[in-house]
């Protein structure tokens, strides 16, 4: 299996729920992606940590198979983010964010980074995420995400960026955002004429769209009885489906939803504990039973395979 | 076919949104649900209307097939609702609700009504729903709606309803409300312990989760390009999932969630105008493209269809 290169941030986060709370502890979007995808492909990590970055959290990410030798080390301090939540977990509320060493950081691709043939740009400066896109030689499929921050500030770049894109990560208001258009499929076209073949749009507790060839898929998440924390769901997210799309090709649209239902599956173990303690410790088939179990839930007892 | 008994709301409706608006438009729960159900089976409707209640109105729902025998008209006017719509549709805001001559309204049932085996309860007075139910002779199938206002103002009573339905559809907001219960899985599952054996958690354009055998199952919306109004989608999806799951076996569970894909059906076309201009003229055909459809866009490539 080709690897899959990830670049984003790698974070300490310290959040707040209704239901307690984790400090400093491992995360960052390239974490949460790269922790997800590991499980469908070899993952190589394109970031930055200062000298403070803990060596369990290394070594955490190692023996998941994870290829840390694009994760630069610099002096000074890790990147730390402060969010908490309320009870309906629908939007975290930033606390405080020290972009300490990511401040600085200017990605440097080696030449086996340079030919990976899967890229996950994930939400961090457009324009960082082009410098990464750049070098790289001739990558089969780029993907990206983004947030309202850089929506706000540097929409051009993101646009320019979206042109050389295969498949776009967003979620639902920040699609809105983005297209002005208040209809779904509306913004996911609009999105797609930008660019990207493939637009997914998260909803998370409410599932996700998948726009492509011209169709708008809604699928449900993945149920789980309690949401611990959900920082990360959309990172893992993306992580699920492009580990399982990996190799595969996007006009095969089956194919494509299924890599939905393995990005929501992902997802529901991030979302179940603080941090990574949940995710950090699945295994594939763990992800199998729960792709068995979606099946079974969307069962309506008639063969959804068309003709 | 038996026929399904439904009690509810028979209104003029004055609708603003973004897009447009309708003034004294046929409207009502009752209407709703029947124009739904009667693709699927004969539909008795019990209501109140008053003296100004349009003709035209009548002789449509007759030609669609609902049963008026127990319609009452009485001096006076029509319930009258008025309400907007901002951009998103999350919800309506009631400008003005003049119950007029359904304030008085104490709902009779013939020696027919009293036998009909199925019957919906819609969003009325939990005290009428009860006294509907009382006078009923045997239902095989009693589902029931609420609201907002009724879990305020009487929820000893809607409890007391709920030990003696079937099938009770709320919307999210009103099932966290009732049971004070933030997950979803857990608000079900309480509603369910005080009573029905199934529960429908309605959530608009994200969808529907269906609760039954102690297990949550989720569905999208089926999607449609532009909500033109959304008034009236809930009782709309009732009517689907009754109209198709009358005479059926609440226990057989794939044919309770193929009863989800069919109330989501029916709600998308009740969206796609205002009033029941479009739910109006649907007829079966179009309902069944819908729903191949529907199987369709879930289609993974995989049987979903468990062993």
């Amino acid at each position: 299996m080709d690897p899959i290169l990830v670049v984003g941030s790698v974070a300490l986060d310290s959040v707040k729920t209704p239901d307690g709370e984790c400090k400093e502890a491992l995360g960052g979007s390239a974490v949460y992606f790269s922790l997800a995808a590991r499980l469908f492909a070899p993952v190589q990590m394109i970031g930055v940590v200062g000298s403070d970055f803990p060596q369990e959290h290394r070594e955490l990410l190692e023996s998941r198979g994870v290829d840390l030798a694009g994760l630069e080390v610099v002096r000074g301090k890790t990147f730390r983010w402060e969010g908490s939540y309320q009870k309906d977990f629908n939007s975290a509320k930033t606390l405080n964010t020290h972009l300490n060493v990511f401040e600085a950081f200017k990605p440097k691709l080696s030449t086996a980074h340079k030919q990976a043939s899967v890229v996950f740009l994930a939400n961090i400066d457009p324009e960082l995420q082009w410098e990464v896109l750049s070098q790289m030689e001739e990558p089969q499929l780029v993907a990206c995400d983004t947030m309202n921050y850089w929506i706000s500030l540097k929409k051009p770049a993101l646009k320019e960026l979206l042109s050389k894109v295969d498949v776009f990560f967003v979620n639902e208001e920040e699609a809105r955002k983005l297209t002005r258009e208040s209809s779904n499929l509306r913004a996911a076209r609009k999105l797609s004429e930008w660019g990207p073949s493939v637009v997914v749009i998260k909803k998370g507790e409410h599932g996700a769209l998948l726009y492509a060839g011209g169709r708008l898929y809604a699928f449900p998440a993945y149920p789980v009885e309690d949401v611990k924390d959900p920082t990360g769901a959309g990172d893992t997210f993306a992580g699920g489906f492009l580990g399982y799309l990996a190799g595969g090709d996007l006009r095969d649209i089956r194919r494509v939803k299924r890599a939905m239902l393995f990005g929501s599956i992902m997802a529901s173990f991030t979302v179940q504990d603080f941090s990574t303690r949940m995710l950090e410790r699945i295994e594939l088939t763990a992800a199998q039973d729960r792709y068995k179990d979606f099946l079974d839930l969307l069962d309506v007892g008639e063969s959804l395979i068309a003709a």
